[in-house]
């Protein structure tokens, strides 16, 4: 027996999740998705017609993007450098990469220097981005660029004023913003008269790192990622909050006390509220320390969203969140009426390849149409990063406010 | 087609759910309840052995407590007190209470004076509590009191001195702790094995006032719920994260920048963060300004709890909680394994019945076997009474740090 009695309506948007495929290992989806992907490609015009991707630095989030790169339509990699030539040779093996189409570099600029690389995706440690970021743009490559994008808002500027100068297309990988769910969300937060006006925004993520993620990632390296789970995972809280106020800065944040360094001063552990002149506020908390936990809820005057599960949906092809609208309580405050909603999006492709299929998108509007780089998306980036300094600021001043500016 | 891909297993707990019934109207099903619910009370030995409540102030919250009593089979009401006649008369004519059982006074003294009340029930406004509470205890009656309890801690520790000095049963009126979801949420929260150890505890309670609301409802007012929405819905918040820390006391108050007041000072909006000495941590943001909103998330090391109806659950007769345990992510960082787990517990007497009951249930022991109070009551009171009260100091100091001492 089954009473599903808070969901009061359930509504589906795209494409019927494929329910028996989600059992399957993703290796074996991906055997079997690799025809469909290689014709849809030819689709696209073959290599010529799609965006020709080259990686650098074999960190384990390039095999989900490189997946994601063969599952776009419209990209492929043709590329894949490391600092020795055996890494980029294991990567291309293990990750089903043609070795007949891909060509394994030892160095990064061996990738830089491919003229057959139209795009360059970035995962390297954080404190390596600008040189290799500057790098990349400057042989005229468009930038996917892991996230944190940089260990500063300055940092970043220089790898932006290097795209802006050689006309190439600038994205960061901050793929839960490319999945359906996101613009179905956002069309109801863009309702007045479902949502009203925007008045907070809470975010959290969190996961529990291993003693040994804990000792020895680069996540917790203050010499690679020195801003650790501030940048690794406060990231996305802060985009999701940015995301929420459609993207209007706040104008102070104040680190929330109690945060957690490790012994080399990385952060482990924090949180920060964040205040908008016009009343708005919002808090964040994430952490290496806790288990697994991915919450947002956005609170308007007259609607309230939530979903569990902002940054990785729980399901690849499938995610939901709840919206309640213009909810009061039933006769005598025993219930509430009407119930929140909960829906569904569908999605064929994975939020990471939809990622690539927009960022290739962009990149084939400049090669093929001489159109200038969308601005949208770097603008997006700073407007994290800029708050994401602010809350580090704050944290190094004993939680003082610090102000925001743009 | 419906696919509740994200609930991966579903517990259910207590009394199945009577789901016609629940789409009755609440009058429909008074009606219908009557009849059982004297027979149950006469199973308890009649009128002489069940707790009698006298009700002092006809507040909208006591048309719900006085259908609690009637719906308690330990408990009935005997007496109900207003400043008039008639609108206590009209109280008892519209609440299905017995004119021949009920007494209709027209002051609160007459019924601390009818030696018929064991019990009282008093939802005043706060200002006027610590005169009347004290005053119920001075007369031997035993005490459920409206939340917030006190304008502050030391108007409290008069209430519980004076109950202590008479051997009456305190309890205030925080209906949720009394759901059977409560309890079945604490039990995750203390297995280790699934929990872990707590690291933070993230609270919202929100709910959209009319203008007439925010004009003109008593909790607005400086003269008689000075505490405004931190004492009105951020006392929820409050005692949900002490209930999630075991009651443990946090070590600070910092109060969140931009809470929001209104021309007389009471806030209207605002938030706290709590820090603990062991390193935890916890957030709460309350507003009269917000659309209605009640989430908690609880994340230890191992396991991750949600709720998004915590105070009010969204049916009276079945709610439901998300848990996660040892929850990680699938190959690829595609998707969770395990999925949370949606818990839905049932219960057949809503929260506040059960409260009542649980009330009347230590008041018969006192009555009946001359145990002592129970001191765990009141001593949860006190905690959420001195953490409202540091909040609200940290507020009136520009949000500086305030230490909680108990």
């Amino acid at each position: 027996m089954q009473s599903w009695s808070i969901v009061h309506l359930c509504t589906y948007i795209g494409a019927p999740a494929s329910e028996p495929s989600q059992r399957q290992s993703i290796l074996e989806r991906e055997r079997e998705r690799m025809d469909v992907v290689a014709a849809a490609a030819t689709g696209y015009g073959g290599e010529e017609g799609v965006v020709r991707f080259g990686i650098i630095g074999c960190a384990e989030i390039a095999r989900k993007v490189s997946r994601a790169i063969r599952l776009a339509p419209n990209a492929v990699v043709v590329a894949v450098g490391s600092r020795t030539l055996e890494k980029s040779r294991r990567f291309i093996a293990d990750n089903w990469l043609d070795p007949a189409a891909v060509v394994a570099y030892g160095s990064y600029e061996e990738v830089l220097d491919d003229a057959r690389v139209d795009a360059v995706y970035l995962p390297l440690p954080t404190s390596l981005h600008v040189q290799w970021a500057v790098a990349a743009a400057g042989k005229g490559k468009h930038l996917l660029l892991e996230k944190p994008t940089a260990l500063c808002a300055s940092d970043l500027d220089k790898i932006l004023a290097a795209c802006d100068a050689a006309g190439v297309q600038f994205m960061d990988s901050t793929m839960w913003m490319h999945h359906p769910r996101t613009a179905a969300m956002r069309r109801l937060l863009s309702d007045p008269d479902r949502f009203g006006q925007l008045r907070s925004v809470h975010s959290i993520f969190t996961f529990a790192g291993e003693p040994d993620f804990l000792e020895n990632d680069i996540r917790v390296k203050p010499d690679l990622d020195a801003l650790g789970a501030l940048g690794d995972v406060g990231w996305y809280c802060i985009r999701s909050i940015l995301w929420a106020a459609d993207y209007q800065l706040p104008k102070t944040a104040i680190a929330l006390r109690g945060h957690i360094t490790n012994k080399a001063g990385v952060i482990l552990s924090c949180g920060s509220s964040l205040v908008w002149e016009d009343g708005k506020v919002a808090t964040f908390h994430c952490s290496f320390l806790s288990h697994l936990t991915m919450e947002v809820s956005v609170i308007g005057t007259r609607g309230t969203l939530h979903l569990s599960d902002f940054v990785i949906p729980f399901e690849q092809n499938s995610a939901s969140f709840t919206f309640a609208s213009d909810a009061w309580f039933t006769e005598l405050v025993t219930g509430w009426q009407p119930l929140p909603s909960k829906h569904v999006v569908n999605t064929d492709l994975p939020q990471e390849a939809r990622m690539v299929v927009e960022f290739s998108r962009l990149v084939k509007r400049i090669k093929d149409h001489a159109s200038k780089p969308d601005k949208q998306w770097p603008e997006i980036t700073t407007k994290t990063q800029l708050v994401l300094d602010a809350v580090k600021a704050s944290i190094d001043k004993g939680c003082e406010p610090v102000d925001i500016a743009y």
